[in-house]
């Protein structure tokens, strides 16, 4: 049984012996969204789910946009983190590339479809934004950390820096993501393979007349 | 003065001696949704904007989200068109390649931004995928076009197909187009100059060791 507590520093999601309110409010926030959307789901469902009432989201969150924006974030984070570790084992670069699309277009999917959406909804709105440019910032980082590795343990050439190719590889990412929840059954995965044969192009391990 | 017809064959638009009220209204759409957004604009007032009455945007295009979807298509090509327009006397491949990626981003990006949402919008409803699969293939088949024009004009070199820079681009772009609104002045430019490099690096003029 889960114990229904509120604390008298809220704010900081402190609670004795188990995860926090704003921890459990997020996690059911993120299960909740990705299955039904964001108008499909309501505060008062989500502090439902996690045990609290509807008062601890505006609490610790601010708003249900908010929250939403918090919990995409949290989502494409461990996407991100999941299609690394699936694809540490490549045999190729070719391999490498391909596997990471088709596991952010498939089962990492709707995280990342739910970032896209809090990127839209983050327009104009300051608070949002930062939580964006946070999340990004820390895409970046860990798709450069994680090339640069795979880089050495495989002695893999690319014609251009891990930092580029990660920051463009997220951007055209966000757009298959894009593309493909709109065109659903319709999507063409010529398109995706585009992606691939780009991001493989770059990434070519064979000798570049200027290297 | 505008003259407000309302003809017995509506539904193909047509209207004696002027643009039809489905153009007036779609043309309104486009107008009053890029400097207001979704939300804050109603059926009303681009009804109003066209002369026009409310239930003939119901007549026309079935829902507000429809004609959302519809004025977005074609505001997107019309940047894509424009984009081309003004980058045809580019010098290289590398002045070509920022040229595009810069009035995408810059002139071209409400449109481009329109579109993103309107992807978002349509996820899950039939009918509004169908135009944008068709707005999508349109973009991909005037990019090639103009594409392959500008290799036989200029005698640059690819290292893949037109077909799959093209699309491989407009997923870069639709993906930039996205953190840029959502990140406004926290937008980092390198990530448009990444997505630039990688493009250069695929079209760039230099000898490929496999060609």
């Amino acid at each position: 049984m889960k114990l229904k507590v509120v604390t008298s520093d809220g704010k900081t999601g402190a609670r004795t012996g188990g995860p926090s309110t704003r921890h459990l409010l997020r996690e059911a926030a993120i299960e909740l969204f990705m299955a039904k959307g964001y108008d499909g789901v309501s505060v008062a469902e989500i502090a439902r789910s996690a045990d609290a009432f509807p008062n601890q989201v505006t609490h610790h969150f601010g708003s249900k946009e908010a929250l939403f924006v918090e919990a995409a974030s949290r989502a494409v984070l461990r996407s991100a983190k999941q299609a690394e570790l699936r694809t540490r084992d490549s045999k190729s670069n070719e391999d490498h590339t391909r596997k990471l699309i088709s596991y952010l277009l498939g089962p990492g999917s709707p995280a990342v479809m739910m970032f896209a959406e809090a990127m839209l909804m983050a327009r104009r709105k300051a608070d949002l934004q930062e939580i964006i440019r946070e999340t990004v910032a820390e895409l970046h980082v860990a798709g450069e950390a994680a090339m640069v590795d795979t880089l050495m343990r495989t002695g893999w050439r690319v014609r251009t820096t891990p930092d580029i190719i990660t920051r463009g590889f997220w951007s055209a990412i966000f757009g298959l993501a894009l593309e493909k929840a709109a065109l659903g059954e319709r999507f063409e995965y010529s398109t995706a393979e585009a992606v691939a044969l780009m991001m493989i192009n770059l990434k070519g391990n064979f000798s570049d007349p200027r290297g």
